[in-house]
C-alpha cells in the first residue's frame, strides 16, 4: 500500500477507534451521561465495536492495524519493517485526534465536572489504570492479553485477508470484546501502546476541570507490555505455524 | 433503482427501524413491561438490531439507507442528488408509520400511563432528549456521532456493496450498537433526522395519557446535527480516500 | 426437500430451539440457577441464540423454519401449501420434545421447587404470559412482532438463500434478539405458535412441584397472533416487493 | 492434517480457550478486578468469545476442535479414530497451559486472596461446580448441553467447512454463548472434558493462597457427561441426517 494510504488510513481508523473507546469510558464514568454506571459488558462491547468502526473504515486504505502491537507482530513475522514507522506515526496521531473528538462529544459532561462536590477523576476515560499497582504483574498481564489479540490475528485474520473481508473485521472486533471481558480485569487492557499513550498526552494538555493526575509513572507499562506481546506473537506464529 | 422501489423500500425499512427502536425505548421505560429498567446495553443493542431488521428488509429494494444523513453523505460523495428527495420522503413517512406501530405494540402500557401516580413522561420513547441542554455542545455531539456512522459506511460498506451482502448489514448494525454505547451518553444519539423528527410529530398528535411535552425547542438539533455530519462524512471520504 | 428431511429437520431444529429457549427462561427464573435474575439482556440473547442453534442444525435438512408463522408466511407468498402440514407437525413435535429436554436439564432445580416457601410459578419458563391481560392489545402486539420477524426473513433471508448460508442464520438469530429487546415487553413475544403451544401442553402434563396454572384461557392469543402476522407478512411481501 | 499441525493447533487453541475462559471467571469472581460481579451475560459472552479466539487461531492447523467431545462426536460420525488420541492429548496440554496463563494474568488478584478476611474460594475460576449436587441430574445436564453443542457443529459447521470459514467460527462461538445463557444454570456447563479436568489439575498444584478444595469427588461428571454427549451427537447425526 502507498505511504499516503497507510498514513491516512491509520490516522482516521485510530481516531475512530479512540473516539468510540474513550467515548464508552466517558459514557460509563461521567455524570449526566445516559450510560452512567452501566457496567463491564458496556465497556467491553464498546471497545470491541470501536475496533469494528475503526478497522471497517481503515481496512481499504491501510489494512486497519490501528495498533503498534499488531504492526510490530506482523513485521516480526514477515520481516518487513519498511512502513512500520509510518503505521505507528499514523496510529499515534489518530489516537490523539480521537481523544480530542471524544472530549468534544462529552464537552458538556466534562464541563460539569467543575462542580467540586460531584467531580470525578478523568484519567480512566483516556488511559488505563491498574486495579493493583504492581509493575511486573501489570506488565505480564498486558503481554499475555496482547498475545491473545495478535496471535489470533496472525493465525487466521491475516492468512484469510484481514483487510478485504468484513467478516474478518467483525471477528477481530468480537475478539477484542472477549479480551475485555476475560483479560481486562487487572489493568483495563491497553493491549495497544497508541491507545494508551496518545490519549494520556491529550489528557495532560486538555483544560478539563478537576481532571486529576495523568499518572506518568505507570505510562511505560501499557506501552512496553503490548509491544513485547506483539513481538512475541510474531515469534510464536513464525515458529509454530 | 426505480423510484417505486426506493420509496417502498425506505418506507418499509424505516418503519421497521422505528418500530424496533421506539419499541426498545418503550420496553425499558414504561411500567408493566418485562424489560423495564433493563439498562443501556438493552437500549444500544435494541437500536442496533433495529438497523439490522430495517436494512435487512429494505436492502434489496432501496439499498436500505433509512436515514437522511446516510443519503446526503452518499450524495455529497457521488454528486448524484436526483433521488435524494424520494429517499427522505420515504424515510419520514416510514419513521412516522414505525412510531405508530410501536405505540400499538405497547398500547396497553401507554393506556396504563393514565394513572396519575405512576405516570411517566413519554417523549423519550419517540425522540431524543439531551442530558445537559446546551445547543452548541449537543449539536457537536450529534455531528461527530453521525460522522462515526456515515464515514465507516462510505469507506467500507458502500465500496463492498452494502445492499447485497448480509454481512455488511450485520456490521453496520453492530456499528450502531457501538455508537449507542460510546457516543449516546450526552444526547441519546439521534444520528438520523427522520428517526427523531418523524416520531416527534407522531408523539405530538397521538392521544397518549399524560404524555408530557414534545419539546419542539430542541427538535432542530437532531435534524441539523446529523445532516451536517452526513455531509461532512461525504466531504471527508471524497478528500481522504 | 423430501418429506422425511422436512419432518426430521423441523423436529430436531425446533427441539433445539425450545431446549435453549425454555432453558434460558429456567436459567433466569429458577432458584439454584447460576443465571438467576440476570435480566432481559440474557432472555433476549438466549432466545436469539436458540434460533441460531436450531436453525443452524435444521437448515441443511428442512431450511430451518422452526415456526408455523414462518411456514405460513412463505406459503402465502409462494402459493405452495403442500408441505405446510408436515412442517407444522414437525414443529409441534419438536417444541414438545425440546420442552421435555429443558425440564431434564433443570431437573434438580424443578425438584427444589417442592419447597413451599421458595416455590415459584413455572409457566413462564414454558410459555408466554402477558404483563397486562388485554386480548385485543396482546393479539395486536403478537401480530406486529411476528411481522417484524417474518417480513425481513421473506425480504432478504429467503431471496439470498436462508438454508445454505451461515450468515443468514446468524442475522435471523440477531433479528430475534432484537424482537425480544424491542417488542417483547408486553407479552413475552411468542411470535411462534409451536413455541408457545407445544411447551404449554408439556407444562400441563409434567409432574413439576407447585407448577401453578397452565393458563389455557390465554393460549389462543400466542397461536392466533403469530399465524395472522405470518400470513400478513406474506401478503405485504407479495404486494410491496 | 499432519500429526504435528493437529497437536500444535490443539495445544495453542485450547490454551487460548482456557486463558479467556478461566480469565472471565477470574474477572467476575476475584476482588480488585474491574469486572467483579458483572454477571452472567459477561460469563456467557466471555466463554463464547473464548471459543472464537481459540478456534480462530487453531482452525488453519487442526480444525480447531479444542474439545474431546467434539473430537469424539466427529469420530463416531466418520468412523475415523486414528488421530483422536492426538487431539485429546493436545487439548489436555493446552487446557493446562491456558489455566496457568489465566493465573498469570490475574497473579496480583490471586496474591491478594491471601487476606483471610476477604478470601474467596477459587475453584470456580478453573472448573465447574454444580449449584445442586446430584450426580445423575448433573450428568444429564452435561449430556444434553453437550449435544446442544456437538450436534449443531456436526449438522452445519462440518458440512460447510468449519476450519476454513470465519463465519463458522463466529457462529459456533455464538452457539456457545447460547449454551451458557440457556443451559449453564445448573452445572456451569463444562461441555468439554479438557476444559474442566485440565484446569482442575492446575488448580490442585498452583500455590494460590486460600484456594479451597479442588473437589475431586465431582470431577468425573464434567468428563463423562460431555464424552457421552459427544458420542450421542455422532450417533444422532449418523442416523437422522
Amino acid at each position: 500500500m502507498s505511504n499516503g494510504d497507510v498514513f491516512v488510513g491509520e490516522v482516521i481508523g485510530t481516531a475512530i477507534l479512540i473516539l468510540f473507546g474513550a467515548g464508552v469510558c466517558a459514557a460509563v464514568t461521567l455524570n449526566h451521561s445516559k450510560a452512567k454506571a452501566s457496567g463491564w459488558i458496556v465497556i467491553s462491547f464498546g471497545w470491541g465495536m470501536a475496533v469494528l468502526a475503526g478497522a471497517y473504515t481503515a481496512a481499504p486504505l491501510s489494512g486497519g492495524h490501528l495498533n503498534p502491537a499488531v504492526t510490530v507482530g506482523i513485521a516480526v513475522d514477515t520481516g518487513e519493517w519498511g512502513q512500520v514507522w509510518l503505521y505507528v506515526l499514523g496510529q499515534m496521531a489518530g489516537a490523539m485526534l480521537g481523544a480530542v473528538l471524544a472530549y468534544l462529544v462529552y464537552y458538556a459532561q466534562f464541563a460539569a465536572n467543575r462542580d467540586e462536590e460531584t467531580a470525578l477523576p478523568t484519567l480512566g476515560i483516556f488511559s488505563t489504570i491498574p486495579e493493583i499497582r504492581s509493575p511486573v504483574a501489570n506488565l505480564v498481564t498486558e503481554i499475555i492479553a496482547t498475545v491473545g489479540l495478535v496471535l489470533p490475528v496472525l493465525a487466521f485474520g491475516m492468512t484469510q485477508g484481514l483487510g478485504e473481508s468484513g467478516t474478518q473485521v467483525l471477528i477481530v472486533a468480537l475478539l477484542v470484546v472477549g479480551i475485555g471481558l476475560s483479560l481486562g480485569g487487572p489493568t483495563g487492557y491497553a493491549i495497544n501502546p497508541a491507545r494508551d499513550l496518545g490519549p494520556r498526552l491529550v489528557h495532560a494538555v486538555l483544560p478539563i476541570p478537576n481532571k486529576g493526575t495523568s499518572d506518568w509513572g505507570y505510562a511505560w507499562v501499557p506501552v512496553a507490555g503490548p509491544l513485547i506481546g506483539g513481538a512475541l506473537s510474531g515469534l510464536i506464529y513464525n515458529t509454530a505455524f
